[in-house]
């Protein structure tokens, strides 16, 4: 496989749809993930995993048990394994997700944002 | 262990020297580094970490066996294991890294850019 590099607006321009996160890179077993976030997902918790949010564009709101964290472009959280959040968008946010190749987005729980079958970009 | 937002800029803020990545999250037994780079680096490679490395200021080349790729702020390359590899920055360049707690900077080297107790911050 040769080497490319990866440009993230690139990869944002070519898809529209929100909390569907696509796959752009893989590495040590964990995925490297963009996704577009608007209003409001699930709250839910990963019960094997922890997940990075880094935040490309706009403003995400992270609800937390007892707080909530405002989290901007080139700022990051990490969700440790069994901490429930709740993503908020504020507008549209574009963020940037790392996460095991095993993560569903919506946790320990199954809806209608359930996204199974990641699609490469 | 509270969940803690993590701000590139004040990260990048807290230190000066160069080749020097410091720890500014962990997850999944990966680490999340900041790092400047100025000048060039040493042709190396990891037997068993793949590496990502996403510019969030400058211009970082990464010279390959057989290719230079020209990477800038909003781009990201991963650098997959037994891939001969050496980062030169044009200027001074600030990057974000992803790999594993066992990766080592300068990979199946030991020279003097060798840092073998990264700094958290």
């Amino acid at each position: 496989m040769p080497v490319k590099k990866v440009n993230l607006n690139d990869k944002f321009n070519q898809f529209r749809d929100y909390w569907n996160p696509k796959i752009v890179g893989e590495l040590n077993d964990q995925l490297v993930k963009v996704a577009k976030f608007k209003d409001e997902f699930v709250m839910h918790r990963h019960e094997n995993e922890d997940e990075m949010f880094l935040v490309i564009e706009g403003t995400l709101l992270m609800e937390l048990d007892n707080e909530t964290l405002e989290i901007h472009p080139g700022e990051f959280v990490i969700i440790p394994r069994k901490t429930n959040h709740k993503p908020k968008a504020i507008g549209e946010v574009k963020v940037l997700l790392f996460e095991p190749a095993t993560t569903l987005n919506t946790g320990n729980t199954e809806n209608e944002f359930t996204v199974k079958n990641l699609k490469n970009i």
